[in-house]
């Protein structure tokens, strides 16, 4: 067993997240060690791809240590299902496939978990507000042209190939489906680089896994060995913890259900403020946040599985009438070969039309939901969708 | 222009519909020019394959008429970016290329059409209940196959292939996106069989397009013409017709959104009755419908783009309280790579069980909805999802 990389094992170590990487004061903690830590909705609203130091930190564990100079010579093992192995170092991996760069989103499946408590029930789990999600350009190479190069038939992979697992270096594993990886069009990739920098210790590096419109969970971060099997990934993240439940299902038979993998489409409010009217040309005006002044109003939209949002609809009265929210029309990127990114949406109007929209004149209902492209939209309450461990919490957002 | 195949143009004709074959009285019929008719309730509980006779209907013109002796001789022809054209005859077809098998639901984009009108507001179109639904074994050949035959690249296809489009007999037509083709687990078929007979002429014979997890609207049917192109099929069909609006867009602006292609998640109540109480073996027992009677409901659940259904709920108090459908486990048959068929499930419980949850006593109102493996799920009402021609009403149903 090689996870130790050479190292003394992380965990015979007395705090084994003494070597953690000092996170950037921005980050909203949840947890330090191991540190989760959410994007705040104002830096999601300030662009489309979300920067390095900001994008949020998801870890189930301490961060391993690869130092920079061994980086080329770091190895992932590849295991088909006929026992055929081969190992490949970073330096095998730029230099002998075709470098890919994809833009994508990342989710983690507790994104609003915090939403679920409060309008449903309690819910067990880091209680994230809109921000376990955040969006950059990915660089590296496909899954797919590796396996090939390892042996594996993309088009008659057999009746062994079913899933490809993950373990990283500090021994987090998962699995996805072997459908995105045969895809031309899936863009599953081992990833080096992120937003044109190497991955952040916090983000993977040297390499992770990054399976766009699937849950972050399955992206493998510092990602040592895959293999492809006719079995799930054998650990609690893959067979438990992330699934979904019904309504009334309080004891969880964790066979009975798939785990999370392609996301449900939702869709959140990153920033409301007041927007001062613009001056006429020339002109000099004192500014004041008036009745007269406009609201504006911003966010994103995101689904799973390559799906473009259509469309976000938003509402002030509370879901009984709706217009239709801006969608910003970010700069074209290396997208990649299906709509992997959010939609950021904008929304403008009079500070007396959204109090117009209030039952009582106090307090405005603001509530948006999206559709994408195959007009799947977001459940009304989170009451129709309430699981003990509050994933998924896609419902209209408030 | 080859539309006639040798034959008087049908709309030369005094009435192009003559020719149309004699249906089964089991259908529900919407309209008889064109033939638009619905599978019953009834039917769509009793089996997991639709048998072809009451398998939904729904022409958009009349029914070409291809004689039996000819069909072998019929000719597909191909037009790839390049301007490079293929013929194929069917006998080509079926001695050049490898027949394949998959299961697959076919589903208009009206389906539960006379719902939405009935809980949000008047909708236009052909008001189907819940029976624009059906499943059926498909056999033919991949239309990847055929293009890799014709000189496509599927792994590099360029610029210039981003959607396929289809021509039928009778001048309808419509297209799809390129990626489920270059899938090779997209499956999409150019089918010659049906529930292992020849297609019927209802359904295409001699050759009809099956795109598994897409709106039946692109599954064209007695297909002549296929090309790949940069742009959408120029048809209304494709750029107008098929497209959903938010709630308030009265307005229809065509190009706002896209064409509906993949399926979003629905579930409908197919058969309600009450079920005698078993008998004990041996036992010579007097039924009857008494407070003691069980009640059995039975229905369908079905997701696009290949999505399994994971969980269906179902409610006696209008969405307060849920248990979980019993999900049929149907007789396995060659399904195809992902899963296009849809779901049956069964509740059965007691008749004052179903009555307790009805607030005055008098009448229950049971809901049903569904979850798929990307955990989306359907929205609560029509009216947060209401657009003016009544597509794809998925609310829950009731
Ligand atoms: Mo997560
Ligand atoms: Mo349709």
């Amino acid at each position: 067993d090689d996870l130790d990389n050479g190292r003394p094992l992380q965990d015979q170590i007395e705090d084994p997240f003494m070597d953690d990487p000092v996170r950037d004061s921005r980050l909203i903690p949840l947890t330090q060690k191991p540190c989760n830590a959410e994007t705040p909705g104002q830096e999601l609203a300030e662009s489309f791809l979300t920067p390095n130091e900001v994008f949020y930190v998801r870890n189930h564990m301490w961060v391993p240590v690869v130092e920079k100079t061994e980086a080329e010579d770091y190895t992932i093992t590849v295991e088909l299902p006929d026992g055929n192995v081969k190992i490949y170092s970073i330096k095998d991996l730029k230099t002998r496939f075709k470098q890919r760069t994809i833009t994508a989103v990342l989710q983690c499946s507790g994104n609003r978990r915090s939403d679920m408590s409060r309008f449903a029930k309690k819910t067990n789990g880091l209680q994230w507000s809109v921000g376990a999600i955040s969006c950059a350009k990915w660089e590296g190479v496909r899954l797919r042209d590796v396996l090939a190069d390892a042996g594996l038939s993309l088009e008659e992979p057999g009746e062994d190939a079913q899933h490809v697992q993950f373990s990283g270096l500090e021994a987090y594993g998962a699995s996805i489906p072997i459908a995105p990886v045969l895809d031309p069009m899936g863009d599953v990739l081992l990833a080096f680089k992120m937003n044109d920098a190497p991955l952040p210790r916090d983000h993977g590096f040297p390499v992770r896994v990054i399976v766009p419109g699937h849950v972050a969970a399955r992206c493998v971060k510092w990602v040592n060995k895959i293999v492809v099997s006719d079995e799930e990934s054998n650990t609690t993240w893959q067979r438990r913890d992330y699934k979904c439940f019904g309504p009334n299902e309080v004891k969880q038979d964790w066979d009975k259900y798939k785990a999370i993998q392609v996301m449900p489409i939702t869709s959140a409010i990153t920033r409301t403020r007041l927007k001062p009217l613009e001056k006429a040309h020339g002109e000099s005006t004192s500014v004041s946040t008036t009745e007269s002044s406009v609201v504006q109003i911003e966010g994103y939209a995101y689904s799973g599985g390559g799906r473009e949002i259509q469309r976000v609809d938003i509402s002030f009265d509370g879901g009984e009438t709706w217009d239709q929210a801006q969608l910003v029309d970010d700069t074209k990127l290396e997208r990649g070969s299906k709509a992997w990114c959010w939609k950021r949406w904008r929304y403008e109007t009079g500070l007396s039309e959204v109090a117009k929209g209030s039952k009582d004149g106090s307090k405005a209902t603001i509530v948006v939901k999206a559709t994408d492209d195959a007009y799947n939209t977001q459940p009304e309450t989170h009451k129709s969708i309430y699981n003990p461990r509050g994933n998924l919490a896609t419902a209209w957002h408030r």
